[in-house]
């Protein structure tokens, strides 16, 4: 398996290509996962997310690594990446302890079945260190993620939150906010553009929920090098159909050719 | 033929559909004008705006009617816009004085083959509120508009625009400049909300070019109640394919319903 797979297509979105489309899994059991990642793949994503936070056996290690390899093999090539959201930041409610879930995802970065893994910034440096470790050490990519489901912070506070990732190891900084306003959704493309130009990291951004829906449309203008979209079944509000993305996508990016 | 279509379809514009789209005809001869009205018609656009600064008999106030007529009863139905772009803000060379613009477009609301006429915010406000009166006279609506083809000017400036062409007549305020970032495109869009709030009359805003072309198909969230699209051949820089442009308003609308 191909470690880089998930950042060579970075780096040719980078290279002025059109923002990645990751779509989600959001199974619970092995029999639904395998079920969703055969109506995905069809669907061509660039990235597919397990969100294992979903999963009802994520306190059973073989049964993580046994159902991943079994999926991996389904998705003919396509870059897996790894994520255990908190229900803080909008998961679902798990059983593991942070130490346990950073034991997790240190593990499955040495199996080398996920390219990339997420974790995120509002946990103890401590535990981002050690999941940044394991990921260094065995070529897997780190995004440390910060969600507010609740509003969207100022510019400047954005703008200190990509940093923040950067600083404390991140490979990719992504943000995803909240907006009460298609005003608020501007104040995230602000902070992405401003981000862009600060980090030497390559960031992930998106206003979420109807007034953000279009920012997963355009964000890539702005710095965004990924977009989820909905494959099977969305995993966060306002997110859009792969196909229609692929549209838009398709027609916004061929104007900055 | 219903003078107030045009209205009514800025109405249902307001009322949360999504934003019309305007298809500009740009031929030089009557021929030319002909065969563009037949290839834009087949594509539906919502408005069609005659770039009447591209016609070489302008200056014969019986042809420019005589053609007019004819490109009306082509149209089946579609509203007519009706516009003298003036060279200094993009349009073409044209040999006549502004007294005889203004007096050619009060004739045409008179004909009552024109729903709509535009005129540029930088004129003379006599000249400005003889167009006015003449198109309420007549039940046209009257588009005051302001173009910027070198830059963004800041929000504040913006907002002050639009004011100026609500307080010296206007029924539409429009505006379009030219970004040169995304970031200044993201100004636009935010000047056109704030316009939205504070003015009593419905706003157009777009900023053109590579950096604003996605202004083409997101402005509609921001209070933009008409987008510009490529019918035959474009008319400024930027304007997307009207059936690409349809097909992401169809996808940005959809969203927001």
């Amino acid at each position: 398996m191909d470690v880089n797979a998930f950042q060579q297509k970075v780096k040719s979105v980078q290279a002025g290509g059109q923002p990645m489309i990751c779509t989600p899994l959001i199974g619970q059991t092995k029999e639904e996962l395998f079920h969703e990642i055969e109506v995905l793949t069809e669907k061509k994503p660039d990235v597919i997310e397990w969100r294992a936070d979903f999963f009802h056996h994520l306190h059973d290690k073989d049964q993580v690594i046994e159902t991943l390899k079994g999926m991996v093999e389904k998705a003919k090539g396509i870059p897996f990446l790894f994520t255990i959201r908190s229900e803080k930041e909008g998961g679902e409610r798990i059983s593991l302890s942070e130490s346990e879930k950073v034991s997790l995802l240190a593990e499955l970065c040495s199996t080398q079945l996920v390219d990339a893994v997420d974790y995120e910034l509002m946990h103890d440096v401590t535990h981002i260190q050690q999941v940044s470790q394991a990921a260094k050490r065995h070529g897997v990519t780190l995004i440390v993620s910060y969600h507010d489901f609740d509003r969207t912070p100022e510019v400047d506070r954005l703008v200190q939150l990509f940093v923040n990732a950067e600083s404390v190891g991140a490979d990719i900084a992504k943000i995803a906010v909240m907006p009460h306003s298609y005003d608020d959704a501007l104040t995230l493309l602000s902070a992405t553009s401003h981000a862009k130009k600060q980090l030497s990291i390559p960031v992930i951004s998106m206003a979420m929920a109807e007034y953000g829906a279009f920012t997963r449309m355009i964000g890539g203008l702005f710095g965004s090098v990924m977009t989820f979209a909905v494959g099977k079944e969305s995993s966060a509000p306002g997110q859009v159909a792969i196909q229609d993305l692929n549209n838009v996508l398709s027609i916004v990016f061929s104007k900055n050719k």
